[in-house]
């Protein structure tokens, strides 16, 4: 366990230098896969694990960054290099048994990592190698658990039934990649789903078992675009995008009362117009709405779309909504299954408590949802430590201990359940 | 003349007394069609000189005003009751010759008279004894002139060919009634129309003749209408009509902005809500817009649209849009025909100026641009005098003999017209 | 209790018939007064027993009111007359013995009564003989309450001990009399303070101990006032006091997200302007706030503030902000105080629950408050009946077999603090 | 002349070539200093011929730029390279007469060049060098013009009298450059100031003389700084920047109804926000307003600051005002002058009219105010010619031979004055 220990820590770092951000987990995909099929794995990829992406990087940014991979592969690494990142590992033991996938995301935040000598990555060498991007959120951490659960699989082999499916997911931040996975079908037979994440609300050493509070949410670009003019000539011949975002955006942030349940809404992002003495014609929005239940994010939703049509509508300009993310919420779990797993772990001698609301968003809702429509069952951990800052600040880091810790909670689960 | 010009001053006060503002003109009106009966004119009334009547006050407000009325005639005064009010005298002297229309306006405006003792309709005893209804406008004095001039026309008969159309108008303030009247087909075969203001931009003892500059003006009643809710326990439940008015006005002001002319918007009264703890479902707007010409007013009120539809859809509720008011522009004058009249008034030492712009909208352009477009020709004239107070202040009044100039102006166009 | 029984619904019908809103409560308090002066008590009313009067109407309505009051008296009336209405009744036994308050409210709702023939009150001839006042919160079944309570006490006086202060609390609507009451001084010295409500969230034949979740709110009052111009003439002369109100009104309604408990704003009325063509120079907004707890409220408070003053400034118009309403949270109770209670009542054989939450508001937390932070205790309790329509609404009425339970309650806790 | 229009052209196109946007005049400068000193004046520039600069574009923009430059100089060229850009050339004949200043603008706009194979530049390979920097406003015509009459003026020196003073204006679009070299002192004794523009409102081969209607305009940056804080967790620890520009923009568009004078403005650029997820506490906005005349473009300004100062109240945040740019409203000229100078010109057979408004803004309003103030003349051209585009379009061009036109006119004028 030393020496699993030690890869642990040896992978996590390495994922933490090529901290890549959601669909642009390139070079993160191709080591993966490399580990995967060293270890002997099937490995699934590219288009064939994905239906529609949500939140996609413009061309360009995506042609940008592949040019600066320069990892090699004896495989076809084109679909990935289109974007079409992450990887399915799958076991079959060719056993009577069931089915059970597991879950580990993989990008980094859009975050400069901080430059302190006294940031530990820094000081010992692991800091991330690319500009704006950084596991800042325990991701590497989550990439290095999945390939150490992945080795030893593969080691017990012959004394385990069923069929394991490990899902390298891409693009969690911004609850993204999580909705395409599913639309691959990849998940329609699944007995058991398991997840977890290092960190959040969980205390150092312990592990929560059966999060819920999971908030819905949903991730909103809006365009309007409307006609330019001469602001001094002829300011009547324009249509007004600018002022069609502003009414907009302060009409939508009164829509945030809910009796039935605790609701978000923000405009994040407001960009419009071109020149001082131009009627702006073109505006951008990037905005998110949270519901503490699926009924209040999707009527939170309907009138978000009536305020942009109306406002679209008020200044005679065009408009499109892209939904660049989203999740369900999640808020009641099977207490017998989590009960189950409580005694599992409890008689490992792993501390255990439940309960915990998330009281955010995680697109591993749209999994567990999935799995559950098919009667089938799911958890999701979370694995105390101590964090070195909050997660998504650039001087994150935590003690990778919990690696430890989060390997051995997946592996007993796993053993129990077959 | 000594003797007109008592009589021109009795009528003028007579009417004063009774002053009654647009549409309600009861007492008024059966007045004047008594007078105009005496004088052995073919009097139109009631529904025959009407089409659409815009702004007409509530019924319930037309049944108390009409409760008030005691004046006692031998003839129907029902559809005049029924708020179809002004009339129209008609001398045919089955002569060749010229169809000569005149535009008397009739109503007050909804203004409290000033009780102060100096006021001189106090003080000579002529103030007016309906409340909120006062002749803040000169329209007392425009009867007054147009039953001096039936009365002459009638003595003058034998020497007068063609045929005599004077229209005594009612509902000009709100620009309401002349659209009515063109729409009952009376000023069809109209060669000569004439009309005119006391005050406004003359000089005192001039003569305005060819007044242009008229600007083109709409004005409209908007209801928004949502749905009620408890503010505190389900205001997701609510339709927000207040939100939805308050969100239409302030957009509505920002499109006043013209390259093709001088525009104005107002949103003079916003009434929304019921209770401090509903969400309010209701919402009621006044608004106005102005343009120089017709295109700046007609575009503006596309925009106008644009925004109270975008409104009511940014908030759910229903809206609608009652036209209370408007008229057209006018802003060429015939100058020929300007010019022969200004001869015609200065050969007869009256003092005349033209080229004036009125600045403000009259509803008398629908009939002007009605009589130019059946190829007769129209003037307006603006009759100077010392006021005590601007026009449609409590304290307004004027120097009466204002009244002789109108009246030797108009008949000394009258008889060069033939 | 027969006998006591129908006296009950006697009183609660009387009042129903007389029901006055906040501050107008003129007979209701004179009839109140007699009766307690007739069991013999001491009672104290008019300004006595008052601070600063919140949300008190104009003083054209109070004098319109009082026109209409032919209640003799053979005390000084004149105080009630102008607004200090309401009435506390004190019972000093002279014997050591704790002070106990009780409170009842008094007034009526702003609603006109149903005429249908189906509501009781109707068919039974005791609906409300004012127009746009109606008991239809229970208030009047408060008022019986009340007086039954006070009359029982007298006959029990010789077993007493301790002083009795049974205060008749105007302008519970609107949350504006407790604080008043409060400002006289006359909870100071209280021990134990009792009160409740029929209906509310309780099970029929239930009585609710121990309420807590009442809600911080505040009620506020918004005048703009600017400068009027004509629309059409100089526009920029004017200082738009409805544009101000309307970003007010917007502005404000983007308040309401706070992640450390729900809020809640409502802009219920706003009224502006006063003619289309003059640029609207006044405007006047009833607005509310609620808060899950003081803090929520209080900061809400402060952005509300920021929010008026900044509207203002924007158009450069004067604003004014008047505290029509108000009242603190209240989220604690003293558990072993309560438990106490509800063993008191369940020996009685009184079904009780607790740990109910209001979820709304009411002024009795100004005074629980008071108590409280004087090392006394308090109790809210719900007396749980079918209610005929729900509470303010046109149909409200209640199954008048509450107000024993409502009785016996009351009684039994007062015995058990002696 | 031949000759000196063939330079004319050469000049115009090698200016066209090194197209270089406000502030940013380095090469253009220096270029134009080597020809200026080369005819032998005398040249000032640097800071001595500036005061306060508006509208200076970030440091690190002026050190990238500077980085592009090669241009080799035998004088001291730091402080232009710091943005002290532009030159003045003075020729002093030292015998009596009076001081005649001259004004070319500089500056080219920020647009990039059409790539059309068919537009001349292109075709005839003197296009702008320079990414988004392209003479569309014909000031490479301008600076020709200028150093024609530079050489000619030494070339006739000995039959000249008193003081000549060539003002090679940076800065003109955005109206920033010509108060900074008025604050320098430059213009105190000049008896008369000539300038012009090619293209505008002038038909082809025709000058225009007098030229008035120049609207007064002020460019505002404001900056709003609020909290960030998390959308979700905590939205009310948030100080909202991005909601007070929007609220601030909108309101802002309520402003400019004015019966005093047409009035105009423009929000044309508004950028706020960082993250979906984070409440916004940055905002940055671009507007612009203009005035008829100085009255209504000041108290335009007024309404401005109130609205800004009102939005940043609002929400909480900070706000910044920085003024990047502004002309004064010039709209009377001396008629004696003019007409003197319009003889002049048609005795020289150039085609003359009179009485055109520009309809815009122009800073040489700073300069032509500066000199009238100090009761000197002042006249302001505009030089007909055909145009390939409007100015600021990206395929703008213009017929040379108006450089002749426009050559011939100033040293008509010149020669004129002496």
């Amino acid at each position: 366990m030393d020496n699993k220990y030690q890869k642990l820590i040896d992978w996590r770092r390495e994922f933490h230098k090529c901290a890549e951000t959601g669909w642009l987990e390139f070079e993160t995909t191709i080591k993966i896969i490399k580990y995967l099929r060293y270890f002997g794995y099937e490995v699934k990829y590219g288009k064939e694990i994905h239906g529609e992406r949500m939140g996609l990087p413009d061309m360009d940014i995506i042609r940008k960054h592949r040019e600066t991979i320069k990892e090699d592969a004896d495989f076809d690494i084109s679909e990935i290099l289109d974007g079409y990142t992450g990887a399915v590992a799958i076991l079959d033991t060719h056993k009577e048994g069931p089915v059970i996938a597991m879950r580990f995301d993989i990008d980094a935040n859009a975050i400069e990592e901080s430059k302190d000598e006294d940031h530990r990555p820094n000081r010992e060498g692991f800091a991330s190698r690319n500009t704006n991007a950084m596991h800042a959120c325990g991701h590497d951490g989550h990439i290095a658990l999945g390939l150490a659960v992945a080795e030893e699989l593969v080691k017990e082999k012959h004394h385990l039934s069923g069929k394991f499916i490990l899902i390298f997911q891409p693009a969690e931040e911004g609850v993204r990649g999580a909705k395409s996975i599913v639309e691959s079908g990849m998940l329609k037979d699944v007995d058991y789903l398991i997840s977890g994440h290092i960190g959040l609300g969980a205390e150092k050493n312990e592990v929560v078992c059966g999060t819920t509070g999971f908030l819905a949410t949903s991730k909103l670009d809006i365009y309007f675009e409307g006609k330019p003019a001469h602001a001094g000539a002829n300011p009547e011949a324009g249509k007004n995008a600018l002022l069609a975002a502003c009414s907009c955006a302060l009409n939508l942030h009164t829509l945030t009362q809910f009796g039935s349940g605790m609701s978000r809404l923000n405009v994040g992002v407001l960009k419009a117009g071109t020149a001082r003495n131009i009627v702006p014609h073109k505006a951008y929005m990037e905005i998110e709405t949270r519901g503490e239940n699926e009924d209040v994010n999707s009527l939170l939703l309907q009138k978000v779309h009536y305020i942009i049509e109306g406002s679209a509508k008020s200044f005679d300009v065009k408009f499109k909504i892209v939904e660049s993310g989203g999740a369900p919420a999640y808020n009641n779990c099977d207490k017998n299954f989590i009960d189950e797993l409580i005694q599992v772990l409890t008689k490992k001698n792993i501390k255990v408590t439940t309960g915990k609301s998330l009281g955010a968003s995680e697109d591993i809702t749209h999994m567990m949802n999935e799995v559950e429509k098919n009667r089938g069952k799911s958890v999701y951990l979370m694995f105390g430590t101590k964090l070195a800052a909050p997660h998504h600040h650039n001087r994150f880091d935590f003690d990778e201990s919990v690696l430890s810790l989060a390997y051995d909670a997946f592996l007993e689960i796993i053993r129990s359940l077959l």
